[in-house]
């Protein structure tokens, strides 16, 4: 750990504040080359995402980072440390995104990791081991791949956690291939995943550290910059759950004789939403969508009653248990409304991601860099999954930054102030020259 | 009016049960041409519907009736009465079908009245006055025009209760062309339909009646195959309702802060089956769906909350007023969920049917004809709309035969039993022939 002086702290800060107008560039050249007319799109392993990591090693290249990737696509940008051998620090973010999305879920930390390194490097600060930023690959892919798979797919393959049958079993809804194929249609090297060690492991990673926007409104309703965060909810997920009911004339079938699967599957939900509510009315964490919902395009009419409904369920919480609880009373309603309307509910396995608390020593650290440098700024919870948590899994301590965003993430309308990137881009500086 | 003697009566009846054969062979022909892999698909003024006119057509002139059309497309298919000029008895139904529906409803009406007018015929008993075996066009016109148009449309071009303005205003789902254009595409003649008087009046047509598959499960639990409609239940209905919330983060917005348009439209759908079955307890008639609900395929994903949903409301009742309220219900129903959730409503104007009360003294010769003839029927409600209720409403005196039929209409799985379509069809030969 380097503890950095007065006067070396301010000159990298004038540093950072000074790669604010690289920064600004990365974002304005994002949004224009992956625009899709309103939003952003740039599809997991697909080519949005691709245009990106080739934009983001060219700038890494002219900042003089040594540009590198692994077996799964992701890429490091590194400033070489003191000791080149040493466990390196890492930071970054993901630079795909939703379809439709926003131009600052991910990829603003990425921006910061290379704003940051930039400043590091220009300051003349020679970290004492190698730091990495690196471009995170496929985070949003549970809006891009369907079938089996554990989620994150970059950081996990990365990392290890991936396993091979997920090259199989993962399904590009785009191209409709399994991820092994579609990985390889971007030059990508599958095949390289699970004959070596991992790319990273806590044997050659000494932190990771993640500035992310805001996916929330508490930064904005709190009227602060920056958020540290504690922890990362996990979720339990039915991907394609299903009500069948009946079609039946919508007007000949007497009420009590319908199996009508849009008002058990609105019944379902209704109850759901209870749930949660006596939930957050005992002090718990939760939140609670079915995103999609749907009844069939082919078969559906304004004179039929619906005998299908199709929908997703999406169930976070910082605590597990809560969404055990939750998921198995999520099955054992819709069994009973099932029996009582004669419909059938498929809900289909939920998968489960766990809630991952940050690591609390760099958490500590970030609350100490806030007030050295002046930063306002509280600590929260992060609803979104991130590729943090599965550094921290693996034993590698991860912390985060949150940036404020008034928008909300994952649609066309995020917002962040350059003001409020910048005060997080510091933190990010700080924490890398001086905090480990 | 003829009453037959008994011999004449047991002779029709031996013919009615004779054109039994070519009633199969219609059916089966029909089912067989107009196939969409599964159920049957006859657009209204479009491919499926044309097909089964000109094969009607084709078959009214083997057995040897007058063959005509109106500017709508409406075939006349008719058997000379001793007076030609006298007003004429009319019978029949539609051909068109709803999107995958099943191969009865409609055509039974038309078959059956091309097995009674031959049966008639090859009994050697001329009626009183020509009765028309008519095949109407786009009863099911609800399913396949979008936009602003007043349903039946056959039927109600053919008695002049179409506006001109219809003919722009309704939308062809398939072809996206206004109705007068899509008429013209099947040489029919929409110029012709507002320049002179319309071709069915009261002062031309003594009376119609129709033979129809219930369309719900009540004969079949009654286990009765004959039903004597009482009346047809009007309707209230929004074609393209929605809820705008926002889209959000699944994950990140705390569950008070979202504007779910799925969960609030699900507490509507719900409100609504409560008001409905409020009405039922009180001993009132009402049905309702929602027969199609969907989010939007562009913008929704398992990982936000949903900002928009979309749904169609069918309200049905035989009492004018029931649906009256129960829209207006809706209504402030969905204010005022709007207003607890943050969300808006957009239900649009319902468009209303009305309910009609079949013509009484017709009905009570269809239940004398059940004793004559030793059918087993009772007296049933009509959950669908039917071009009956048009006549009706012109001051024709319309009457109509339910079939029992298994598994509702409006889909593949209609299963009529020839052996109740027969004792059908010999009430509505005995009607045209001894009771009109």
């Amino acid at each position: 750990m380097t503890r950095l002086d007065e006067s070396t702290t301010e000159r990298l800060m004038r540093h950072v504040d000074g790669s604010m107008a690289l920064a600004q560039k990365l974002f304005d050249d994002l949004a224009e080359r992956t625009a899709d007319g309103g939003g952003v799109t740039r599809a997991s392993y697909g080519e949005g995402e691709q245009l990106a990591h080739d934009m983001f090693a060219a700038m890494a290249r002219e900042i003089g980072l040594e540009v590198s990737d692994d077996p799964a696509g992701n890429g490091y940008y590194t400033l070489p440390g003191k000791e080149r051998q040493a466990p390196r620090v890492i930071t970054g973010s993901h630079l795909d995104s939703v379809p439709k999305g926003g131009n600052f879920d991910g990829a603003a930390g990425v921006v910061a990791g290379l704003a940051a390194a930039a400043a590091i490097k220009d300051a003349g600060i020679v970290p004492p081991q190698d730091i990495a930023v690196m471009a995170v690959r496929s985070e949003e892919c549970s809006s891009w791949f369907t079938g089996d798979h554990g989620g994150h797919l970059g950081s996990r393959a990365a990392l290890g956690l991936m396993k091979p049958a997920e090259l199989e079993t993962a399904i590009h809804l785009g191209s409709g291939m399994p991820l092994g194929r579609q990985m390889k249609e971007f030059g990508l090297r599958p095949g390289q995943l699970f004959d070596r060690p991992p790319s990273l492991s806590r044997d050659t990673v000494k932190a990771y550290i993640e500035l992310h926007i805001e996916q929330g409104p508490v930064l904005d309703a709190a009227e602060l910059p920056v958020g540290v965060v504690t922890g990362i909810r996990g979720n339990a997920r039915a991907r394609a759950a299903r009500c069948l009911g009946e079609y039946t004339h919508s007007g000949a079938v007497p009420q009590h004789q319908r199996h009508d699967a849009v008002l058990a599957s609105a019944e379902l939900l209704l109850a759901l939403e209870a749930d949660a509510q006596s939930v957050l009315d005992g002090g718990g964490d939760i939140v609670f969508a079915a995103g999609k919902f749907y009844t069939d395009a082919d078969l559906h009419s304004l004179s039929k009653v619906p005998g299908e409904a199709r929908f997703t369920l999406d169930i976070r919480s910082l605590d597990r248990q809560t969404l055990d609880r939750l998921s198995v009373h999520a099955a054992s309603q819709a069994a009973a409304i099932g029996r009582r309307r004669g419909v059938r509910f498929e809900l289909g396995a939920f998968s489960f991601s766990e809630p991952t608390a940050m690591h609390p020593a760099h958490t500590q650290c970030l609350r100490d860099g806030c007030r050295r440098l002046s930063i306002d700024a509280m600590d929260i919870a992060s609803g979104g999954g991130h590729d943090a948590q599965e550094f921290e899994r693996c034993g590698i301590p991860a912390s985060m930054i949150f940036v404020r965003n008034a928008n909300g993430s994952h649609n066309a309308d995020e917002s962040m102030e350059m003001e409020d990137f910048a005060k997080g881009t510091r933190l990010l500086a700080w924490m890398l020259a001086a905090a480990l």
